[in-house]
């Protein structure tokens, strides 16, 4: 495990308590380009009323968005857990370069009760495109987000 | 096939090649509540410079957004391609009552050359909400609106 991917996963956590403290459901991420941190984003699903919403996805669309970039091969996305389906379908169309996460979607199955299941890495290799993967980057540290929290949206 | 289904499904095929006439890819969908259209939607990936920005999605999101609700389970969406998994993560996440197609995803993938190969049916077999589903509605008239068309995006 490198600093650096333990540096920006510290990040990402600290967006998902900060997602948790909104009202939201707890889940940050962050895109990093050359080692800098270009944009983060937190689960928004209740304050926005978006079920779309979800930190990964945003993240995607927004920085697209607002730079005029479709393409994001020069990228690394950090995650504080395993994207779903719909988020990793929106790396796989925005060509995401890397992606780095910490709680695993199985293990957040176990606590959500629910879930799409299938994991990221399954749906990337039926896809025309895959980001590198790494994932249980501070996974005991990224789990604790969710200690006495209880799911409603999904 | 019920002559509501078709009246719709025409709807989103004009949204298709709308969105063709824009530069964008060819796809289109409508949002349907107790037989009333309450919003329509086309592909804007190149004119938002958005992956995510496809019709489905677009759609589940600003509705959700606008109207302040996060449950579509008394909703139909029509839509004339087979939603990739990216779209078909947002109806379970917002719980869509109802998905009604034109194109099958296989024969999409067959013109496109590339997607993402997990089909709604199975993606929604996995996960913790399925809406009803119907493909195949106008699917002659759906897929006439890639004739001559060469995907860019993806």
């Amino acid at each position: 495990m490198s600093a650096k991917d333990t540096y920006f996963m510290e990040i990402a956590v600290d967006l998902a308590l900060k997602a948790r403290k909104e009202g939201d459901e707890p889940f940050g991420a962050l895109l990093v380009h050359k080692d800098q941190v270009v944009k983060t984003s937190e689960n928004q699903v209740h304050t926005l009323s978006d079920p779309t919403a979800h930190a990964e996805l945003k993240l995607i669309r927004e920085y697209c968005n607002e730079n005029r970039i479709e393409d994001l091969s020069e990228y690394t996305l950090y995650t504080s857990c395993e994207p779903c389906a719909m988020c990793s379908g929106a790396m796989v169309w925005s060509k995401l370069g890397r992606l780095v996460y910490g709680v695993s979607h199985d293990a957040l199955a176990k606590i959500a009760g629910d879930n799409i299941m299938i994991g990221c890495e399954e749906l990337f290799e039926k896809s025309p495109h895959s980001p590198d993967v790494k994932g249980g980057v501070l996974k005991s540290m990224a789990i604790k987000v969710f200690d006495d929290y209880t799911f409603g949206g999904h």
